[in-house]
Parts: structure tokens; sequence; C-alpha cells
């Protein structure tokens, strides 16, 4: 991984609140502990809005946006599994992730009884996260479409349960443009727990 | 707002991994800045396996997991908005959340340009959130069912999209017990950000 | 409202058969009484095909089908919640029907022992409506999108379940044309039964 | 059909509303014109509710609301197309109906440019109003299920959209007990429009 | 029927390969039982890949795939029931199929406890493969819309489940192109069992 | 592969009708050429049905139907991927197959423009398929859930479409009873092209 990365948004990111003035968040970085018990003390104070965790929930900045990534990738409900991309450089690597609610539409079956999302389709998420490597921006009529070539050495680790959020990184190992075959290394992590990780051989073809 | 909060999870654990160990733990609360920088040596390193902000994604501790609020609440698939509940006081107050997700069914009519999280369904999921503060989990045998009575002060303040965690907090200012009457302020964030807000009026019914 | 309404359905429609011939109606019109008596004797006349009170049946007479409907509100399946409008006048009011049948995609989840509409859907109906009056037919460039801002003083009073015909009807109280804010008086009923009320703050934004 | 129809509702009550006082049906029934005069007039009174026609929307009463034909039909969500049922009698005749909305699953699909009610579907609709007559509400233990046979005769005379209501007749020609073969003759109408009719031949098998 | 059926596929394509060599096809047609020996033969030997059974499945050679019949029916998801067809001559007959599976939409409800496909879908499968018929490959300005107007004589002689291949044949008796009325005779098969017949009446209309 | 099957349908099963007339089959397996061509006459015949390749359409012979397979397997809708098994030994061996339709839940997302079986659900079909293989007959307390550890060798090889017939197949390697463990060979074919092959690695749970 270089260092310069354009294109990623910065690992501060992921702790920033949307819009957050400059100020504020030295302050926040500064001194996390501090700001903790301030938040309390208004809580406990009369009158005041009781607040606390739920204004420090994730809120993760977006490299691209799930309508960015809808023009990229031709998946779309119920087989579009990559919410928000944080960090890409193209033909290199990227780190995105999916939102996993009870509403997703897998699990009324997977299982009626007990709440898992299929291990495959973290395999999928993490394919669709590493077609969105291949494609070149600066190259516009560059149509594409991503097949799944194949997975080497695919295991999981823990089961993945509505309110995890599947963080993926693949790291591009090999990439052989000319014949359009991309290898890929893909991990998926809910916290800092790795759940899922595989080899992927990705295919780019030209849409017809 | 109390302060003992028997059943709530601590305020750091939204920051903590599912079974971290004690002592990485205090080595990452004491050096976050000295952890980061590790990482990306690693990831710089010759095989090194290349990992960084993916590590440090959300892995919200619950308080109640999906299969406990789907014991406490009738909504089920596609109309069960709570993913997680992370603190939680009987009769008092809880803070939880949903996942929003691509995947999520409303998506492909709300609207087909352009993902949106309809915001009667925020509204929803905060009073399914206020819902689950209304269960005595000391009396077992109290079955009941919520109803909607009514919404008042309703305000939408940013849009809600795929990849969002929307964070929902509601806090009891009336409950009547006798006649199953209960009002609260509910506020839902995405990250630092307030995105909805209303005071809701909740009616407990013995089920049928 | 103004007696002017030249693009409503006068109140006799909702009694209307669709491609009725004028003499028909008339008749209709003058004789309920001996007509439904008519159809009894036929009933139990030998060899007469038995009919009844399934003729006099509801078949609302549309001013705006849903394929008007369609082409002025960007919802989509399962999330377009109005199926016809009976009366409307740009900017003034609108009345609006939606049918409630089990087979809404809701019902299996609002709730699985229970099927009863979700109030919050009844909003979002209520909204869908009052967006149609903020539509200029006369000027076609108007491409617009609407977003709800508030909601004030919402109440639900009885349940809907399927099978009822949810009959609302949005007035415009104030119209800022200029700032696209719009709030409405807003109530669903079914029958004579007010069933939701609210004060609806729809603002309108041009589409990107 | 018998004169003597103990379970079914009267006309009448399709135009009554649901709890209304007697009084105020009497004068509804003797001058609907005086009545529709005066909701006029308070519409236009200075501060008065406006209020017209959507007042008086349908509102039909059930003689088996939803809950109770679930506890007879087997099929369920998104098979299951009678909401209401106005009349029955055993092994007879009944009338119900089903809400038709842009929210039926089967619209997506049949057509994207254009909601048509599939035709079959008004075949299964009656079909499933058919197998509620052949219930002997008399023998509980009674557990049976019914497969269609055969149809005969089968014409659809106009298209059923969104927002219609279809008013469903079955009536009993044949009904062998003994073999559970049952004939009936079935009609769908909206508002006074025949749409479909067809002579069906249903099949009741106990239950495995 | 006529002997010169230029469109449409021999019927030992039926047990061929999609892209078999000439030589081996004439092979397996020569001495089917011969082939079959070999196979067990190699399943018991040492180190050789255990086959059988699963390689002698159908592989049904499509005249027109599902991308070809999406560009002539307007039907889709959930709605579209044609999956291959396997014959074909305009105005004449048709032969294709629609693969039956747990997965179908409507077995959720037809029915919970048993997965039966419900009888007016085989219907509405073989209406489909009838309105393909119609349409005139050489007039490619010919937009049409296909709707049914009727059915005689429908019978349902054995239930379809899941795993079923629904093969399905129309022949035309009666084409009224000037009135755009098709009369024909419909047959589905499950292997070798007819398991529904039916006389269609479709009626083309130009699109608007 | 053992000689002794006796759970097993024999292969020419698969050309079988359902409820064959033991005469017919016999003829059938004897003089296949000589009974198309009576088809061939019967269908030039006058007046006579026109029947041809629709009745030698495959009907497999189902060793579990699928409500066996349900009783078996906790998946369901819409994540169920296994039609019916056709051969089965315990703890050795299966071949079962799914039925591919557009009407499966994921094509309208997989893709749009180009209906195609995502690569992983074929995964999943073969891994139900191995789990119904890990389920011990005689031992009816034995409730077990399977979990997917790991998968290796991942490939595919052709696309597979609508009115596809997957034909799967695993053969048991390795079955470590004492920790459930369990590592299959399995491949998928349509016809008899190999589409997808891999080596799974299913882990046996008991249920909570």
């Amino acid at each position: 991984m270089q260092a310069t990365v354009a294109h990623s948004c910065s690992a501060a990111a992921l702790t920033q609140r949307r819009a957050a003035a400059p100020k504020q968040l030295s302050q926040a970085a500064a001194k996390p502990s501090a700001r903790r018990q301030a938040v309390r003390v208004r809580a406990e104070g009369e009158g005041a809005p009781a607040t606390g965790i739920e204004t420090k929930g994730p809120n993760m900045t977006a490299l691209k946006e799930i309508q960015e990534i809808m023009s990229i990738l031709p998946h779309r409900y119920p087989f579009l599994l990559v919410d928000r991309v944080l960090e890409w450089e193209y033909g290199k690597y990227a780190v995105g992730y999916k939102c996993v609610t009870i509403n997703d539409n897998f699990f009324p079956g997977h299982f009626p009884q007990r709440a898992i999302m299929p291990g495959v389709l973290q395999v999928e998420a993490m394919a669709q996260l590493g077609g969105i490597i291949m494609i070149d921006p600066a190259n516009a009529a560059q149509q594409t479409n991503f097949f799944f070539g194949g997975v080497d050495n695919l295991r999981w680790r823990k089961p993945v349960v509505p309110g995890d959020v599947l963080m993926m990184r693949c790291d591009v190992t090999k990439f052989n443009k000319r014949f359009g075959i991309c290898k890929m290394s893909a991990k998926a992590y809910v916290g800092e727990d790795l759940v899922c990780e595989a080899e992927l051989t990705l295919v780019m073809q030209p849409e017809k």
C-alpha cells in the first residue's frame, strides 16, 4: 500500500462527524475521556436533553456513496451487497462495507429461528468490492462486467448477524489487464474480528 | 437519567472488539495514534498483510441482540427496524440502532433513482425501540402489544442513506402504567448529526 | 374549498358505474331502492343468476389513475401508497385513497399473528397524496421532488386492516412557493371513521 | 338463494359506517341528498374542517374479517387473495372481495409499464372465496384442503387495476359432499361492471 | 403441424449437451447403455472422480433463451413464467418450459406446509408461451401486447411441485390476425404426465 | 462410490415417467427411436393432437422431495436452494438438483439486463446438498445445524441461466463425526457441462 492515496479518506475520518468544525475535532481527538464526561454531565442536568452513546455512533465518511457504487456495479436489489467505499485506489485496493440488518432480504430464510448472514453472501460482498477496484475512472468508455472466476482458501471465522457492520478490504495481488484477470486477497471484519477471508479471482469482460 | 444503569453497556464498549483481550484494549485506549501508525508500517512491509481502517470499523456491543429483540417485539420482516440495543433501562430509556443498507427492502421503491430511507420508517424504528423500554423483564407473564397512539413535533433534519447506522435514543417522559400510555422523547442520529426527532405516544395493550 | 372545482369528480361519481349509459345512471339515481328490490326478485327467481350486494360494490371514478400518479410521484413498489385520486385542485387540496389488502407487502411482518396497517404508512400515504397537490400541471418543465419535513399533532384513532379502503384528504393550509414549503392538514378515513390525522410539512426540491 | 340468510350482512350495510348510531343511519337512508348538501355547507363554512367525498368512502362490513379467513384458508402471502367476506352461507354461496392496490406484489411484473391485475389471479381469488363456502363451521374437526380441479367458460371482460375493489360472488351449483367435489358459478365485479366470470370445480381433500 | 419446422430444435436436442462435439453425440445416441456403464466403471475406479446420474441431467437446448423471451413478452419478475422455448413456429405452435423451484416466489404462500404450484399460474405460463407464438419476427415494428380473453375446458390432473420441469405446448387452432384473436390448445406436462390442459383465447392489442 | 446404493434411484429413473406402466417403460427403453417416430406420425395425422418433444421432458424421480428436504434443512425461502435429491447415502454422497427459473428471487438484481445465477449461490446449493448427507436417518434425535467452514479450489466454468437444471453431486472425502467436521468434493453440472466445482468444509453443530 502506497503512502500516496489520493482518493482515500484518512483513517481519522472514521471517527469524524459529517460536517464537524475543525476545532471540535481536534478537541475530541485530544481529550476523548473529557468529552465523554461532559456528555454525561449534560445528561444528568435538569432540562438538558439526555444524550450519550448515541451521538458517538459510527458515521463512516464515504469515498463512494451508494449512488456512485450503483453507477459502477450492475448489481441491484436484492443482490447489491456493498453500501459504501471508504478507501480506494484503482487497480490496487479498496476498503468498503455493508451494513447488516434484520431487514436484509435473506434473513427470513437463513434462518427462521436464528438470523445469520449466509457465508456465501459475505464472499459476494467482497467480490463486489473487488470489482470496484478494477474500474479505471480515467477511462469512461470502459464499460465492463465482472464475473467471479474462482475462490481459494475461503474460511469463515465467526457468524455475522444483524447489527454488524461488515467491513471489507480487498488487495489486488495480480492484475493482468490484457486478459482482464485479477487476483485479490480479501478479508472481512466485524470490529477487529476477522470473520471471513479468501483469495478471489475476478474476470473482467467488455459489456455487450 | 440515573447514574445507576445496571443494564447498559459502557460508552467505551463502542470501540471495543467483541472478544478483545483486556491487555490489548488498554493499549489501544492508551495509544491510539501509535497503534494506527503500527498498522501502516505493517501494511507497507513486504509480505505483510495490508490492513488498516477496516479493523477499526465499528462493532457495537449488544445489550440485546436481534434474537432477544425478536422475543420482545412482534414485528417481523419486512417491518422490524431495530437491529441491536446498546443501553436499556426498564421504563426509563434505551439506545439502539438500525443498520441501513441498500439491501433494505424499501429502497427499490424509495426511490429508484436515489436511495433515501423513508422518514416514516425512521419514526417506526424509534417507536419500536420505545416499545422495548416498556417491557418489564421481571414480569415474564406480561404479554403485551404496543400500538402507536400519536406523534408530536416530528422533524427530519437530514436524509438517511445506505451505509448509515441509524443510532436512536428514546427517553420516557411520562409512563402511565395503569392505562398503558407512555410518552417518549425520541432522537435519531447518524454519527453526531441529529437526523430525526419526535415526541412519541405509545399505547400498551394486553395481547389477545 | 371553492365551489368551482374544475378538476374534481362529482360526489355522485362515487356510486356510478365506470362507463354507464346516461339513461341507466339516471334511473339508478332516481330509484335506488326500486333497483335493489328488482335484484332480489331476480335472485329468487328460478334459473335466474343470483346477484345482489356484489354489483353494488364501490367503483370510485378516478381523476388520476395509477399511471398518471406514477408519472407524478417518484415512489415505486413497495413504497407507493396512493392508488387513485378522486378530487384535486392544484395547490389547494386532494382526495385520494389506497386499497388495503392482505397482499400488501408489509402485512407478513406487521404482524404475523394480526394484520394491521402500520400507522406510519398511513402518514406516508397522506404525504404522497399531499405531494400530488403541489405539482402544477401547467408547468410541465417543473420537475420536482417532495420530501417530508415534519409532522405535527399526528394521531391514530382506529386500526386499519386488510379490506379497508383508506380514503384520504389533504388540504393545503400554507404554501410558500418561493421556498417550496407547504403545510397541509391531512385526514384519513375508513368509511365515516376518522382513522388518522396530522399536520404535514412537505418540502419541494428541484430534481437533480 | 334463500331468503333466510342468517349469516349475511344486509345490503344496507354497504353504506353503513362501522359503528354508526342507529339514528344517524336511518337519517342517512332517508335523505341522502340532504345529507350530502349539509356536508358541502360545512365545507364552505369558515373555520370548519373541509370534508366531503372522503367520508362517504366505502366501508364494507365484514361477516368474516381477514383473521377468520386465515383460519379457514391455508393460503398466505403472497397468494391469499380474499380480504373480506360480506355474505356467506355454508354450501350455498358467498360474497367477498379483494382490494387491489399498486402495492400488490404482482404489479411490478404485470406490467412494468402498465399495472393490470393478472386475470388468472382473479380466478384464484374467486376460487379462494369458493373454498370458504365449503367449510362447515358446525364441524370443527373437519380439517380440509381445497384444490382446483377445473374451470369452464372463463371470460375476462375488463381490465382490473390498482384502486379497484374486486367484488366476487360464488354460487354453488353442485356439491357432492361424499366425493368432495363442488361446482360453482363465479363472478367478479368492479362496481356494476362484470369483469370476470367462470364455472369453477373445486375438490376438497382431508388434510394430511 | 407442418413437417418443415425451420425454427425448431430437433427432439434429439433434449438429450444433447450444450456444445457437444458431433462425434460424441452420435456415440451417445448409438450406445446409451454402453455409455452409462462406462460411467459406473469410472466411478468405481480408484482415484477416479465419482460421477454418475448427475452428468445425465437434462440440458434443454434453447431456441429462445430468457433474454430473447424478455424482449418479446412484457412480463417481468415475479410474473414471468416461461424460462425457455424449445420449438417455435410463428402463428402455429410452440414448446417451452418453466423450471419450478422452491425458490419460486409464490411457494411461501401456497402453501406454508406444502409447496404446490398454483394451478392458475400453470395456465398463466401456458398463456405466456402462447403469446410468444403470435409475434411475427419478420415484422419488427409490430409492437404488441397480449391479453387473456378466456379459457375453456381447463383441467388440472396432477400437482406440480418444486423440482418439476413444467413442459408446455401450445398449438394455435384459430388465428384471426385482423381482429388479433387467437385460440390455442394448451397442454402442460411433467415428464410424460399431463398435468394441465386448456383451450386458451388470447387477444393481441397494439401497444400504446 | 459403492455398488450397494440402497437409497438411490436407478439411473434409468431419469427418463421414466412418474407413474408409467411397466410395459410402456420397457418398450421405451428398448426402442427409443421407434417411439419417437411414432409420435411424429401421430403429430402429422389429421385431427390428432399434436405432441412431441414436450412429453419427453425430464421428470426426475425423487429420493427426497422438497417436503422431506425441508424437514432436514433449516433453510427457507429465499435461501433454500435444493429442490430434489435423486441419490443419497448417509455420510457418503448425494446427487440432487435445483431448478433455475427467471422467477428465482435473485434474478431481478443479478442482473437487470442479463439473468445469471450468482456463482456464490451455486456454492450454497452444493453445500445444502452436502448438509443433507450428514444427517443420520437412524438417529432421529440427532438435531443438527450445518455451518459452512470453508471452501477450497472453487472454480466456475460456465454461466448458469434461467431454464437450467443445476444438477449437483457431493462426495464426502473426510467425515470426522466426533468433531462434526466433514470435507466434500462438490460438482455442479448443467447437462454434461461442469459449471462449478469446489472442496467444501462443513461443520455440524448441535442445535441450541
